[in-house]
């Protein structure tokens, strides 16, 4: 089984800030290994991910890269598959299968953009998926699209490592915390 | 059948525009009616996602309430059932047929908020529930619940009187536009 990361690209400080550090939790939380991204050099982004991983476990990675485009092809060259999520690609329910048996053998970059998409994305990519042809959202896609890869396992696994878990409850707030010393 | 709405909590001016944008869109494009939000009033975020929605049609519509408590209570005394997205909440593949169920006679509100609950909304919904018990964002927790909800078919469903369609493909981008004179 391949893992599932997702770059970002075109990360711009402050406007962004939430909705790239939304990506990345949602990638983690779905059972991505990692998130890079690319556009602005981003502490902050980086530290909260990192927080939230320290406290809920698991090994998700989060990184940065000045050059998106070495990044990609680094990954091809590694056996890798691109697919790009954008509202111009092909459906995701028409290409889920083909990518489920891909990923199966090979890892798989789930690419997202910010405001501008760079048009050599589009070539890049060994696919361009889109979640619905309809205008909506980075974080959307992302959750969407590792769901279906997974086929909806994901949403019960457990992280290994955590100091906090929550125990499901349907009025309230149940929190665990192990304490380290 | 029921249909699916939203309710977005807390909204705040500016720190919250783009990812309450985010939620609406999301929402619209996975085939929910409504999205109503509470909090600050916002006329950005309004107009951007009516755009959007006589741009690419269907009949979704955004509105602001002054008290989600109120609109809640209107809600359920209407016969709907209110589902409150909660990391704490019981696990979505968990009640998920129940809700299926649900839906097919009564509406269901999903209510997200920003970054302070309200104690209250634990009380008032029917049931908490989590896209995971894990930290992630909003916007993927209204995606997952509804397309959980739908069982994946709205992703492939079509919105009428669109001005703007995207012809799916696996390289670029192929738009088709309406001129309405």
């Amino acid at each position: 089984m391949g893992r599932v990361i997702v770059l970002r690209l075109g990360h711009r400080v402050k406007r962004d800030q939430r909705v790239t550090t939304h990506v990345a939790l949602t990638a983690r939380a779905l059972g991505a290994s990692s998130m890079t991204f690319s556009g602005d050099y981003d502490e902050v982004v980086i530290k909260s991910v990192e927080r939230v991983t320290e406290n809920w476990g698991g090994d998700f990675k989060v990184e940065y890269t000045k050059s998106w485009e070495k990044f990609l092809l680094d990954f091809k060259r590694g056996g890798g598959f691109a697919v790009h999520l954008t509202m111009y690609g092909v459906n995701l329910p028409d290409v889920v299968e083909d990518l489920r048996r891909k990923l199966r053998e090979r890892d798989l970059v789930l690419v997202v953009s910010s405001q501008k998409t760079p048009p050599r994305v589009y070539e890049l990519a060994d696919l361009n998926v889109a979640v619905t042809n309809q205008p909506h959202s980075e974080v959307a896609a992302v959750a969407l699209a590792i769901d279906w890869l997974f086929e909806g396992r994901e949403l019960s696994r457990s992280f290994q490592n955590a100091r906090i878990f929550v125990l499901p409850s349907p009025r309230g707030k149940l929190v665990v915390r192990h304490d380290t010393h």
